[in-house]
């Protein structure tokens, strides 16, 4: 068996995938399997008993808007009546940021390979402060996803039909030229997404003063086009999934207590570690003792090449996460060392344009001691209140060595155990 | 008297300008002197009779538009009857890219210091392809004139006053963020301005249809913002002018035969040298063979610290002017030699966020031997063609030796001539 062929093909796969926005449905209309009793979340597999506080107060906000409770504690009875189902969003072609949660009523983005190998879903970003992914579920909160949700959604599926979609790669590409890194930084490529809708939101929408609100929160919203990147990214990351012998991580992702990945060579196999906390910069009156461990399938854009491992390309970004320009740099150079290969489409212009590191070795981040690089957003650790900073994060070096430890056992004989 | 200290009001002068985009207005209405029977164009002043051919052709194109003359011929003849009068942009307010040619009926932004200290003008950017900046007038040039300047002006002035205006201060040190130079790439720039504009149109214009084509021409423009930052730039110089004593260089604008230069503490004097052709990369079919003398205003940019001096925020500008990424960080770092300052609101997030290079001083340039550099784009030498590539160029040393001289003349004794 040849592993160094396998992870070739695992990322040429990744690579090949054309993923483009299509429309904005609702999504028990749309995501497979997901049913009104039935609330996906962020991260590996997990109980109620063990969610963390910013997950349940997303799952509590999603009951509540749901209609299903109406009130936080409602909600909690419910649940442990076990009236509700819970799965990660990645068991259902879905990723979501931070708590991740999605429910039947909510609408999300459709991203579909162009090639039709796959296609993914994400719900519509809310923007900054006080939001249901950090775990806030207050009136406000909820109003704003009513808002999203009745009369934004609809207007921008319209627009996405009018202008034929968005091809998200070469939008991500773009938007690496200009300062992105495409997970914690996505001003750029959220000005792209606007100008995008813009004239054909302009062309539709039947209410002016709908249409002219829709477009300035998309153009304010330097976050607007990170959840249909995030389905962009399941895309690709799927399209890599499932290589026989192949040792790239193929999922990265984080509920809030625990990190999980998956491999492309181990079926759907899930390796889980407590979650680590952050280490990055606070909002005012926070500091890391209110901060939750490590939340969100936001890591799909580090599994496939970009956030984290393309920070050479953004190096405005420290003024969010930390440190100096130099650290962004040197991120980049540090994930060549456990990669497979160099993006074919995802360039880094102050490296020369070199392609970002993509495709993660199981197999070189043991050997090497030298876990992924994460980019993230850090919610309080309490439910209902949300965002506290941002800052910079690694995955448990136990994930990647017990992931390794089953890929022996699967494929290697033992003699071959090993590189 | 002390060089340095005037030197440092001229750049704390420079900086302290916030330059607001207020309205689009018709240039004959708003541009001191500007009558119908004159022409302003770019760079230091020239006689017809030794005008290069771009600037000859967007001439003869503003004399068809205006209505002056029906055709070339009649152009010419009615400027060889001496009818028509030319000054530079620069002795009305006024920047223009590339020929930089403004009549009284074209529309220009109005772009004024938020405290009152100065404004300037500059044309509504025509986009790429065959334009009357780079010195093409066949009908179809001047049918997109018509269009950008009676039915999307209009439809600009409405949106402007809806908005409230447009920082161009804040939106250049956010675009520097975003990989542009603020000359010859301004992408990030031209979709920061497209956000600000576009909820203001979708609430205010009347035609829907051509709501959408203008949100879709400046979205799609990554140079639409290109003139507003020029006129901006020239409220900066201008404010930067007139210092008694400053050795600081306050104009750099080439009319595509001379490269002029004026000086902070020299009053209105140009200076003025054959101007070069610039080293850079053609479009296919064209060579160097092709390529004009430098030509237009855009040095503004430059003037003020950002540009090539700001080409370390840019890596990605290498794809259009030639080079490698490491020689634009170099570009930006071989500036701070020649200039008395860094900037304090435009910022490198590569080089650790530090301040552009900002106050070219006379002295520094002729003591080193290192003239500013410049990006800029390149016209055809024959009129009626347009842009044949893009480059890199410096204006002759000689303007900056024959500068201090007078300067030496003017301000120093005998015994104190030098620095």
């Amino acid at each position: 068996m040849n592993v160094d062929k396998a992870n070739q093909r695992a990322i040429k796969r990744m690579m090949a995938t054309r993923p483009v926005l299509k429309t904005v449905a609702v999504a028990g209309d749309v995501v497979p399997g997901l049913d009104a009793k039935r609330i996906v979340h962020a991260g590996p597999p997990i109980e109620w008993s063990r969610m963390s506080g910013p997950l349940r107060g997303a799952v509590i906000g999603a009951l509540i808007y749901e209609g299903l409770a109406d009130s936080r504690e409602a909600a909690i009875h419910l649940i442990e009546q076990g009236e509700i189902a819970f799965s990660p969003c990645h068991h259902h072609h879905a990723v979501g940021p931070m708590a991740g949660v999605t429910s039947a009523s909510m609408q999300v983005y459709v991203v579909e390979d162009e090639e039709g190998r796959g296609k993914a879903f994400s719900t519509l970003n809310e923007g900054y402060g006080k939001v249901l992914r950090y775990g806030a579920f207050a009136p406000e909160v909820l109003d704003k996803l009513r808002w999203m949700n009745e009369e934004m959604a609809p207007l921008l599926a319209v627009a996405l039909e009018e202008c034929g979609g968005i091809d998200l790669r070469t939008l991500l590409a773009e938007a690496l030229h200009m300062g992105d890194e495409g997970h914690n930084r996505n001003k750029a490529g959220s000005l792209l997404f606007t100008k995008h809708l813009a004239p054909a939101i302009q062309k539709t929408a039947e209410d002016r003063e709908l249409a002219a609100a829709v477009i300035e929160f998309l153009g304010d919203n330097a976050l607007s086009v990170l959840n249909p990147v995030m389905a962009a990214c399941k895309v690709m990351a799927d399209a890599g999934h499932g290589v026989k012998g192949s040792t790239v991580v193929s999922t990265m992702a984080r509920n809030g207590t625990d990190f999980g990945i998956r491999v492309s060579g181990l079926d759907d196999q899930w390796f889980t570690a407590p979650a680590p906390v952050p280490d990055g910069l606070y909002f005012p009156s926070f500091s890391s003792a209110d901060a939750n461990p490590d939340i969100g399938d936001s890591t799909i854009t580090e599994t496939v090449g970009i956030g984290a491992f393309a920070m050479a390309a953004a190096p405005a970004i420290v003024s969010f996460v930390g440190g100096e320009p130099e650290e962004a740099r040197n991120a980049t150079l540090e994930m060549y060392e456990i990669t497979v290969g160099e993006h074919e489409h995802f360039t880094i212009p102050s490296l020369g344009f070199r392609g970002t590191p993509v495709g993660i070795d199981l197999r070189s981040v043991v050997e090497l001691g030298v876990t992924p690089r994460v980019n993230t957003g850090i919610a309080h650790r309490e439910p209902g209140i949300g965002q506290v900073g941002a800052g910079l994060v690694r995955p448990p070096m136990s994930l990647f060595e017990e992931a390794l430890e089953a890929f022996a056992e699967r494929y290697l004989s033992p003699g071959e155990a090993g590189r």
